[in-house]
């Protein structure tokens, strides 16, 4: 079907509506408009949900979605636990230090790299698994998670659902891989929570720092950064006044958040403790 | 718009219809079908690609969609190289063990976790930058890039545009760093090659193992494992012999990938090259 020139219009002005939310500046977005450009472009985590269950249905195609990203190798090796009774949710919680979109919402995704059962795999047919010991492979399947989790995102968000990721579930991996009875050789990413947005408190698009900032040509530069950087903070700010949310400098921000040991909230013994569970980390 | 009888009847004709082709089993997809799935369930790896370039607004679209995509603590720490230019490619691809899709694809976009932003910004504030020092951080890094790659993927697709990941980068990150003039603290996590797919040689959806192997409820679990892997086995032979490629059990395949550490392909040494690249890894 050829659009109409009344559509391409609509297109062009869909598309300058999604760019001018997402940077706030004088940043273009071009070419026809199409639905999973939209679903993607307005992406908001939402942090306030409904009491109301998400359908089977709803997750069994965010987890076919998940299938659907690429895998290293064809060797999928990630897994998901879909949390929904309550008091596992809230055990959880707990250990991410309690936050509200945890507590609200019906269900909670948690994001394995598992490289167990590939050497579950390799040793039931008397192979040895010694690949796995290294931290190319720990990466390996937290990529094959993170690139799984991301299309169950959008996909779920195509569906009317909204999410957000849970970092936090790594302040502390092994209470965690208790609480699911994780086997050695499968580490916690990150938790999803997943439910229907509350209208009643509505999540804006967070803007982003200028394209010319991640987006390098031939080769990295920084040419155009203190310039990007002094934007931001204003286009943050002007952000974050709307929300009603203290206004901060973003490089400030980032600042406190990774200036100290103690802002990792004791992500510092990561590495110690995915040992335990049986990566080694060569 | 309500949806009409026959509108319900053609949606689940076609999640049958992406069900089936992704599992190859008794797998049922349900609920009202939406454009964003058709993208994601209909997702292929792509290999061959015409000679005819990526459009800007197409790579301007997909890095909106990456910075759209969440990321931790707003953080932003990744970045991306837009690698177009023959002789830069052809020597990346020489990095990578020279790949028919990178010498074929116009474009290779090169996801970076990139930790020298946030560490300059907090030196330039004067205040120290102490939380990248840990393994927590680089991995923070690969996932923001991660979680950016794949909107950009989707969003490429709906455009009509074909890609493949490239893990082999990080045969030797090193080098790649030096060839894109990277800075201390920024970390090559994989390429991705971009290009129109070349309808002559179509790629196929690949199946994925059944569901019940990687969704867990409640808790991690390996009740039907033996049977999933039996039946998944199978299915991928039937596909590999559709495909006119040597059929090999899946499982054997995994066994041969993570069974030594010659099959890592030099990624054995990635832990000390990262703490090269400026990641102490603590």
């Amino acid at each position: 079907m050829t659009p109409t020139l009344a559509t391409k219009a609509d297109d062009a002005d869909r598309l300058a509506a999604l760019a001018a939310e997402r940077y706030r500046n004088a940043q273009q977005l071009g070419g026809d408009w199409n639905e999973t450009l939209e679903t993607i472009l307005s992406h908001r985590s939402v942090r306030s949900y409904l009491p109301k269950p998400v359908p089977h249905m709803a997750v069994e195609l965010a987890v076919a979605a998940a299938q659907s990203a690429p895998s290293s190798s064809n060797l999928q090796a990630w897994s998901v636990v879909a949390v929904e009774g309550t008091e596992r949710r809230s055990r959880l919680n707990a250990i991410a230090g309690n936050q509200r979109q945890i507590a609200q919402a019906p269900l909670l995704l948690v994001w394995l790299a598992d490289l167990a059962r590939p050497r579950e795999i390799a040793e039931d047919g008397g192979s040895t698994a010694d690949g796995l010991d290294y931290i190319e492979s720990f990466l390996l399947g937290v990529i094959d998670a993170a690139l799984a989790a991301q299309n169950a995102v959008v996909t779920l968000e195509s569906l009317g659902l909204g999410t957000c990721y849970i970092g936090a579930i790594r302040n502390d991996p092994e209470a965690v891989a208790r609480e699911l009875a994780l086997p050695d050789g499968v580490f916690p990413v990150f938790g999803l929570t997943v439910g229907f947005p509350d209208p009643a408190q509505p999540a804006a698009v967070k803007p982003r720092l200028p394209q010319s900032t991640v987006l390098h040509r031939e080769h990295y530069t920084k040419e155009k950064r203190s310039h990007d950087l002094a934007a931001y903070n204003k286009v943050l700010r002007s952000f974050q006044t709307e929300q009603a949310m203290p206004a901060l400098d973003w490089t400030d921000q980032v600042s406190h958040r990774i200036g100290t040991v103690e802002a990792l909230k004791g992500r510092h013994v990561l590495a110690a403790a995915a040992r335990r569970l049986g990566f080694q980390l060569k």
